[in-house]
C-alpha cells in the first residue's frame, strides 16, 4: 500500500484523485494540504507538506506559487512527487529542476492515458504527413477561462515537433475577416466553449484530397484522477529525476 | 426550355453553373459573361448584359460593382436574376431593390438544398433550446480567404433570430489568453482551414447535460451549381420581387 | 410544491430523478416505490401505489408488468403519472389507454429536451430532403444489452413518419457480404457498442453533392431525470389524456 | 520518365490512373489494357499484357482472374508492378508470389498515404489501450455492394495485430435484437450507404472514461490514382519481391 498526500484536495482533479485513492486499496491515503478552510470529510487536512503526516507519494493540483513550496517540502522529506500544476515561471521551472535531483517527479499537462497516446500519434504523424495543413480544435464547458486549453497547446508542441518546427513561430489562434489563403505551414488552433462538455480535442491533417483526424474525448473527469494514481503507483521507488506520462504509460 | 445566361462564367460557381448547364436539357445556354478576355469552349461569351443574346434567366455569381451593373441591365431588358454575389454596401443594396420592383430575382449566399434546410433548422433549434450555449464552427479549403464563411454567418444570422437576439451584439469571433467564463447568449464563431474542403459547418446547442449538433458538409462544388439551376427554373415567370432560396425550396 | 412518488426507486433512471427531486425544492419527494429489497437513504420505501403515501404525481421507470399495475392504482386515487417504460403489449397498452381517460399521463421513451427537439428536426428534414438517403446511427456503452437503441428507433420512426414511408418496411438492421447497391428509400441502422458512452445519436440525410447531418450526445445520465421532473411539473393539473414530451416541450 | 502500363484502365481508379499518368510529366504512358471494347481518347489499348508496348511498370485495378493473367505476363516481360486487384484465390496468391520472385510487385487494397498512415496509428494505438473497446465506422456511398468495405477490414486487421489477437475470432459484423452485453476483447464494425461518399474510415477506442478515434475521409478519387503512380514511381529499379504501401510511404 501506497501511503499518499494529496495537495488541492479541495479543488476539481486533487478533490477527485483524493476520492478515487480513498476507494482503492492499493492506497492508504493518509491526508490531504489545502490552504483553504474547506474540510474534506473522514480526511486529515493539513496546511503544508511540513506539517502533513509521512507519505511515500504527493500528488499535486495547485497553483504555481504553492506547488513549488509544496516539491521543494516533499524533497526535503524525500517523497516522491505527481503534479499536474502547470503555468511555472523560469525561476519556478529551476526550482522543480533542482527537486529533481533529490526525488522522482512525475510532471503533466494531462494525465489521462488517452491524451498521451494521442500525443504519441500526433507526433507520429506530423513527421510523416508531409504537406498536409494540421489543425487542432477543443471543446470544454462554459466554465473554463483559458483558450486554448493546456492540453490543446500540448497537442500543437506535438504537431510542430513531429513537423520539426516550433509552435511558437507556428501557431495560429485567431482567424476573424480578411485572414487572406492559409500560410504553408500554419497550425491553426480554434476553440469551442459551452455547456458540461469535459473536454473534446481533434488534430487534424488536411490534405488537398483527404483528411486524418486523432480524437480524444473526455467523458468523466474521473479520468485525469485515474491517470494521477496510476502515475503515483508508478513513480514510487522510482529513482530521482523528472518523468513524464509517456514515461509512466511506456509510450516511447 | 428556359434560355440562359450566365455571369461569372470564368469564376468557380458561374464556371461550374454554365458546366451544368450545358448538360441539362431543360436549359438552352446562349452565352456566357465575363470581364475577362477568357473564352470558354463552345460559349459566346460578352462583356455585358447590354451586348449579350437575350435570355430568360441571368445567373450572376460576381463581384458587388459588376453585380449591380448587371442586374440593372437585367431589368431593363425584363430578365429574372439569380444572384449569389454578396458583400454589397447599401447603395449597391438599394439598386438591387429597385430592380426587384421591376424583374423577379432571388438572392442567397448559399444555394445548396441543404444549407437552406439547415438554416431552418437552426432557426427553430434556437427558438427552443432555451439556455443552450450555441457554437458555429466552419471549415474550408486553404485557398479561402476571408473568416468566418459568408453561411457560417447565416447560420449565425439564423441561430440568433430563433434566439430573438441579433448576432451583432452577440457574435464572438476569437478566443485566445484569458478569456474568463463564457457569458450568457453568446454566439460563438470558430474557423478551420485546411486542404481540400469543399465546405463544413455545424451548429452546436450545448447543454449541461448533452449537445445537439446540426452540420452540413459540402462533397462537390456542382452542389451550388445545381441550386443556382434550380432557382433559374422557379424564378422564371414569377412575379417581380426579391425571394430567397426558402421560397425556391418551400422551406417555410 | 408538488408531492412526488417515484417508482422504479432503485434502478437508474427512477433512482437519479429520485435523487433530483430530493434536491429540488419545487418538489415534495413523499416516497419511493420498489419491488426489490433495497432500501434508498432517507426515503420512505413501498411495494405499491395503494401502501404509499398520498401524493400528486407518480413517476415510473420499471417494466411492463409493474407499470400497468402501478398505473391502474395511480389512476383510482388521481394521481398524474410520468411513464418511461417502454415495450409494452398490446393489452398492456390497452389498460395505459383506459387510465389515460381518467388521469393525465405523459409517456415518452426518452425524456430529454434535447432527443425530442431532434425528433422535430429529423421529421422536418424527412419532408424536405427528397432524394436523400437516411442513415440513423448509434453508439452506447458496453453494458447496453439491446440493439438499435429505442431512441435510435424513435429517430427512425420520426423519419419514416416525415418521409412518408413506415418503418418497418424501409428499416434495414444488417450489412455485411455482399449487399449489392444501396436501395432507394431506405432507412439504414448501425450500431457501435463501447466503454462508458452515456448515448450518442446521429441521423444523416445523404446527397450525391451533400450531407445533412442531425446529433444529440448525452452528458450525463442526469439528462433523463431533468427531463422527468420537467414532465412532472408540467402534467399536475391537466386534464385527463395520454401526452407527449412534445407537448410537455412544446415542441409542436 | 517512366514507362507506364494502366490495366482496368476503364474503370474507376485504373481510368483515374490513366488520366493523372498522362498530365505527369514523370510519366510516359505507352498504353492501355481494357478486356472491354472500351476506348480511351489518345491512348494505345490493348486487349492483354503481351500485346501491349514495352514499359517499366505496369498498374493493374482489374478483377482476380484478369490480375494474375496480367501480373504473370508483366513477370516474363520483367516489367514491375503496381497492384490493387483483391479478394484473390490461395492459388492466385501463390501465382503472386511467383511472380514476385521474379519481379517487384506493390500490392494494397488501399493506395492513400493518410489511409496507410491510419493503419499504422491504430496498430500502433490498440496495442497500448488495453482495455478499451475497439469498434471500426465506415461511410461509402450508396452504389458500394460490399459492406463492410475492404478498407475496414484492413483497419479491423491493424487493430487485431496491435492486440496480440486475430480479427477472425474477434470481429463482430451484426448487432440487431437482443446481443446481451458487449464481450471483452470484441471488435465491432459498423457501416452507413448513401450518397455520394468517397469514404470515411473510422477506428474507435472506448473506455469507461475517455474514447481515442483515429478517423480518414476521402474528398476526391484522385486520392487513390496518386498513390498508385507513387507506388510506380517507388517500385521501378527495385528488386524483385511483394512490396506494400507501409514500404513504399516509408512507414515502418
Amino acid at each position: 500500500m501506497i501511503r499518499l498526500l494529496v495537495a488541492g484536495a479541495t479543488g476539481q482533479t486533487g478533490g477527485a484523485s483524493l476520492e478515487a485513492a480513498r476507494s482503492d486499496d492499493r492506497f492508504d491515503l493518509v491526508g490531504g494540504i489545502s490552504s483553504s478552510k474547506k474540510e474534506v470529510a473522514g480526511c486529515l487536512m493539513s496546511r503544508t507538506v511540513a506539517d502533513a503526516p509521512d507519505a511515500d507519494v504527493l500528488i499535486d493540483f495547485t497553483l504555481p506559487g504553492a506547488s513549488v513550496a509544496l516539491i521543494r517540502d516533499a524533497a526535503k522529506r524525500g517523497m516522491a512527487v505527481v503534479t499536474g500544476t502547470t503555468g511555472l515561471s523560469d525561476e519556478q521551472e529551476d526550482e522543480i529542476r533542482e527537486a529533481g535531483a533529490l526525488i522522482p517527479i512525475v510532471r503533466s499537462g494531462n494525465f489521462s492515458l488517452g491524451v498521451n497516446m494521442l500525443l504519441a500519434l500526433v507526433e507520429e504523424a506530423a513527421a510523416k504527413l508531409d504537406g498536409y495543413d494540421i489543425e487542432i480544435t477543443e471543446t470544454h464547458h462554459r466554465r473554463k477561462v483559458d483558450a486554448p486549453s493546456g492540453t490543446a497547446l500540448m497537442l500543437g508542441e506535438a504537431a510542430a515537433r513531429g513537423a520539426g518546427v516550433t509552435l511558437s513561430e507556428r501557431g495560429v489562434f485567431d482567424r476573424h475577416g480578411q485572414t487572406g489563403p492559409r500560410k504553408e505551414g500554419e497550425i491553426g488552433f480554434s476553440v469551442q466553449r459551452g455547456g458540461g462538455i469535459k473536454g473534446d480535442h481533434t488534430v487534424s491533417f488536411f490534405g488537398e484530397n483527404d483528411v486524418i483526424s486523432l480524437s480524444h474525448r473526455a467523458l468523466d473527469r474521473r479520468l485525469f484522477a485515474e491517470g494521477a494514481l496510476r502515475a503515483a503507483l508508478w513513480v514510487n521507488g522510482k529513482a530521482p529525476g523528472i518523468y513524464t506520462m509517456r514515461d509512466v504509460l511506456g509510450l516511447d
